[in-house]
């Protein structure tokens, strides 16, 4: 089966989370809407009047017959598919709550750019922006990037990965919000690296996976920007 | 099995999700926090160094020797257990996402009076919360009650729930949006009530369910106030 993944074509966000799943499964997928008359395909998915369970917004997944949305719920398809999460239930509902906790991240580390309002245009609160970025920095980033440090530190099975013994989908989205943080936040970053160096490690580790390391170097990887979830503007990093 | 919620025992919050699919299940279960010495007991499981799997934030459930975090993990884990989400996947996996995209409009509505920051208080962002708050009122709210509105419509099993025939989690979650709403922004909520009159009708139907009127009229139900989620600022109301 190959999988169809519904997202936005010109940016990560959150779509990344999910490619980084489909990569590492090595699993058959189209990037529907970086295709010729892919666009209009997702907006028919999404607006459609004939689609019994629609998606609020991208990214979905269209797997055979289903259509799944919401970031986090496609992992937990994907995970128990493709070994990226634990076969017993204990191991997937705490992998699933460390995607919840990655999820909520997500959302505070878009609102430093976007505090206010995600219609209207970064300069147009740039100054909430300013406030909002410093409160981030200062208590919010550390506070979980320290609660990710403490949970590799305590598995039993080895501090390399979050959960267990192996990779699991939670290992693949810290690492794409570290390489996200250090993008949008460099100089904030490099004291939080140094910090929370299990974290950083793991960004490392999963970045030089054959699979994951083949995919970065490929044009399939967009280049970060500042029209996706983490932006780098220099105003809003430390100083 | 005794269950037991963690969380803050001043307000509804996150926890009352979970609360009130506990009370629809007539599960037994202790809200210890609001128990004496409860509070310590939270505590040293959301900070304590021998907790294997800590949560980041309250709620959390333990179940037996399963400690589980984040609401929506939380209702997956209930959902399969008291026959409050379909039995088949694909069934599961749609009553998740919808519990996702709420817990989407969650952030959203709390950030309405917390832009800026939530360890500021209120008064040290009112000027940002009103345009946030009227963004979310003209934009947001409209946007995400149009989408559950829509999804009740399309419900091949009718539109009486949004999962199938019966009632699930994402039901119970979804009156508690509508309470909240009302609460926080009664002017608003009388045009938007209106014109979703579907998401209207659903609130009102949960909220007459035996078990659920039964918990709305005990002292177990806490009431709505300006420290939880949905807060009640009449400035940040529609006019």
């Amino acid at each position: 089966m190959r999988y169809e993944l519904y997202y936005w074509p010109s940016i990560q966000g959150r779509g990344e989370f999910v490619r980084m799943a489909l990569e590492e499964a090595g699993a058959d997928y189209v990037d529907v809407a970086r295709c010729k008359g892919g666009m209009d395909a997702m907006l028919r998915l999404l607006d459609g009047k004939r689609v019994a369970r629609p998606s609020y917004a991208p990214p979905f997944l269209k797997a055979g017959r289903l259509l799944i949305g919401q970031t986090a719920n496609i992992l937990l398809y994907l995970g128990s598919r493709h070994r990226l999460a634990p076969a017993d239930e204990p191991g997937r509902l705490w992998a699933h709550q460390l995607q919840l906790t990655i999820a909520d991240l997500v959302v505070e580390a878009h609102d430093t750019h976007h505090p206010i309002a995600g219609g209207l245009y970064y300069e147009d609160q740039r100054r909430e922006a300013k406030r909002r970025a410093g409160d981030f920095l200062a208590q919010r980033a550390p506070k979980f990037l320290g609660y990710f440090e403490r949970v590799l530190e305590r598995n039993s099975k080895g501090e390399k990965h979050l959960v267990g013994a192996r990779l699991t989908y939670p290992d693949l989205s810290l690492f794409q919000i570290v390489a996200g943080l250090r993008y949008a936040f460099p100089r904030a970053m490099r004291r939080l690296d140094r910090k929370h160096w299990r974290v950083a490690a793991l960004h490392d580790r999963v970045a030089e996976r054959p699979r994951i390391a083949a995919y970065l170097a490929s044009d399939r990887r967009l280049p970060f920007n500042e029209q996706g979830i983490f932006r780098h503007y220099p105003e809003l990093d430390a100083d």
